[in-house]
């Protein structure tokens, strides 16, 4: 089967982007199970319940979060409702909503979304090596599960690399999120799960991390805010990765970045 | 011209790699001028001088360093003997060596190439942004030098393109280095500098930052230090980027990333 | 002569019992000079310019700030037009207002007053050791002043140690702020500057910093923000030190920290 | 019945203080328990088995850990075999040794010591107010202990304020360790438990955290070590608290910080 990872979508430029190139992309490359991070889709900060339903309505199955997860504070609530949306698994127990979710795929196979936060640079979350380790072992691959894709949130490579290794074999798909910048080692590691350090995001690159750049640059050179950070508003570029597994396995066989838009060069996997 | 920019060499994998294959390199693609960050070439921890004349007995012009600069004491004293090796520009007055350098090119440009390190996440040195927009006053490009490339070593992917767009069209290249992780971004900013937010490294994938994994994921996991790190042993992947700057302008025509090894999707400029 | 230094005014409980309590304060003791920190005086964040006059009227001398200067956009006008209000010394060049000012006390006597801010586990500022340095080179106890007060405004103990001890000799006071804690290590170092390692707060002790303790709770328990943190709404407790400076050598020849209020073990110095 | 405690022992000035001064200490104020933090013994990095049965020959019941717990290798080791040796409860499950210890005091009491570490600037261990809220509500007061005794070792005082009334009514004393300074805020809180930000160190205050200050200013100077950070060898100062509790309630019903040595002003509790 065939599974597309798109990372974190910022503000209108990714939204926009989505909801235009999606339900293409779906159909052009057979795909059958979508998720997307979508923690800063709300003005670069959460999400709110009109833009989750834009983004399912697109064609997500699933839409992950990270440290902005409740900066919406509707999202308290609305996290409740929805089987399709989830926040990092390792945020301390009586947090709204769930970090993981079994779902079905346009193919039949059931799969296994789990967010997790890292904790270098990072909020003081519980440990989330334990945390998925105990996920995975209630719900292994195969036994629990078809497929198994962790979006893995975190700001340190170190962190992220030594995640996908821990879990080399024991997951179809560890793609890290965060930086909103894609990394270009996409590869399958020694075991069999496919591997993306950082999936970038969807938004507008010409700018700081999808917002506009005058004001992080002012507070660099500063050390005092001007105004608040704005997503910037040209063109969204969709950044991913698009994933074969065996079904027989539940691991991966092939992984292509996906990059489309205006501002970085396009990464286009063959059908 | 033509200019090769090349990440953090880790390690005897990184080091092995460059010394067999830069100089085919340099035949193949015209190459200029060869840059590379050394900051882990000495077992993962700084540099020594036998290391750092092979890396220019390869064929680099320029070694740049970061956070691990002086990890290697010695460093403090042969540094001083070498217009060819220099560390951050922000380091404070009084540190041994320099944080640029105006080196000839093969084809007889004047090249600045100014190291700098980020403060998020990073060691309190001084302001980059102010130190090397101090340097490019003082040289500018065209006026002071044909081609300028920065180095900037810096974690969060915030601060680098931050430092891209600051210094769009006055310097030929900003590229990242310290993530170990190349990026997939590299792409002429709107004024017309060459950028990628992360050069990635010279050195074993199949690691955790080039370092055997088995150490970092420990100490993850349990929190306790169990031993050293040291290096991945498998064979290196070189990774960087190979830049065309416009003789006239000092600006970039043309940005391609490279990469060249066992471990990632290779990435092979056309000639 | 004898300086009073009194640490972070939190809110309204720190600015009421400021002025209940300073003017007697002033005459009990003989004081010729009063420095306090504001950083905090407004609602927690920041200070207003009306604060800034009533700490003023009080008898409060000289004001200095920290972290939170800024925190109300007018300090950024207002501050350039008052002499009495200091922010750290190492912000950038080109920040609105300074960061030291020379003063005379009741006695005649020419002080200098110095703000600086640490860079552990804080913004990333210039080196304040260098930023001091320069301004203790510039402006020399007994040549430039004739008394020297440094408020070292720092999370991290070591770094306010190293800067009492790097000092020693050449000011008069070097007394930390920001942690809103009282220390009990006031005494005089081996060359003469009355030391202490935070002067505490003027605030509300039953309390987290000085703030109404639920959401600081809430937000360790949940790592989600209920709410905005609010001044702690009970009677306030002053906290600072006593200085008696030599005037032939504007070293220290006693120092007695002083804690009034009803939350913590009273401090009354000898009169 | 009276408790005492002392802060983190800093190398061989804190230790011989520590044997100098506690069996006097003991017998003069009558002490049914002592409970001494014992991070930075061996050279300021941690414990041996040696130091550690010196420092129980000198009075100590209990010694408890921080951030230090493993810098001696052989502490993973002896740790087991001894009941008065704790390190923080919110280390990953399975590190060596325990968390808490329950003890029989010299009157025959049963005392509860809870070792706790921050996270706020520290590792990322376990959520240390959940941690201490299980232990508390497995063994709470008079029904699982008759005194109980929280070492937090932290680093902001936001979260040390935080535990304090977290914990407030439910444990005898909550006392923070790790700034290696005293705080002058020991009090009783509203409900009842004994409470004090900083216990202190025992070592020589003339010093940048007990280590000698050459190293530590050179650092904060040059960003660049010279050497390894050795104790001070000036005399120690023993500091610490003092606590009087109802052995009815397991409250607290007098708290009185105590130091005692060349550095710091003496705090003497009456007997
Ligand atoms: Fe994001
Ligand atoms: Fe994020
Ligand atoms: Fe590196
Ligand atoms: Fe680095
Ligand atoms: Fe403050
Ligand atoms: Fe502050
Ligand atoms: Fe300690
Ligand atoms: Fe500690």
């Amino acid at each position: 089967m065939r599974l597309l990872f798109l990372g974190d979508i910022v503000g209108r430029p990714g939204r926009t982007a989505i909801c235009n190139a999606l339900p293409a992309l779906i159909t052009r490359y057979g795909i059958d199970f979508v998720v997307i991070n979508g923690e800063n889709a709300a003005g670069g900060f959460g999400i709110t319940e009109a833009i989750l339903n834009d983004v399912l309505d697109a064609g997500a199955d699933c839409v992950t979060l990270g440290n902005h997860s409740f900066d919406q504070k509707d999202t308290l609530v609305f996290i409740e409702r929805h089987d399709r949306l989830i926040r990092p698994l390792n945020y301390p127990k009586g947090t709204p909503g769930k970090g993981s979710t079994l779902l079905k795929a346009r193919n039949g196979a059931d799969v296994l979304v789990i967010n997790a936060m890292g904790l270098v640079f990072m909020p003081d979350l519980n440990c989330p090596f334990r945390a998925v380790d105990a996920e995975l072992t209630a719900c292994a691959l195969k036994s629990g599960a078809d497929v198994i894709l962790v979006d893995f949130h975190a700001e340190a490579t170190s962190e992220k690399q030594a995640m996908g290794l821990f879990l080399d074999g024991r997951a179809s798909v560890v793609v890290g999120t965060h930086t909103h910048t894609p990394t270009a080692d996409a590869r399958i590691l020694p075991a069999g799960t496919a591997y993306m350090t950082d999936a970038g995001m969807c938004g507008d690159y010409n700018s700081v991390l999808g917002m506009d750049s005058d004001e992080p640059i002012n507070r660099f050179l500063t050390k005092i805010p001007r105004s608040r950070y704005e997503p910037a508003t040209g063109p969204g570029t969709l950044s991913g990765l698009l994933v074969d597994i065996d079904d027989a396995t539940g691991l991966a066989t092939r992984v292509q970045p996906l990059r489309q838009g205006p501002c970085l060069a396009p990464a286009t996997p063959e059908v």
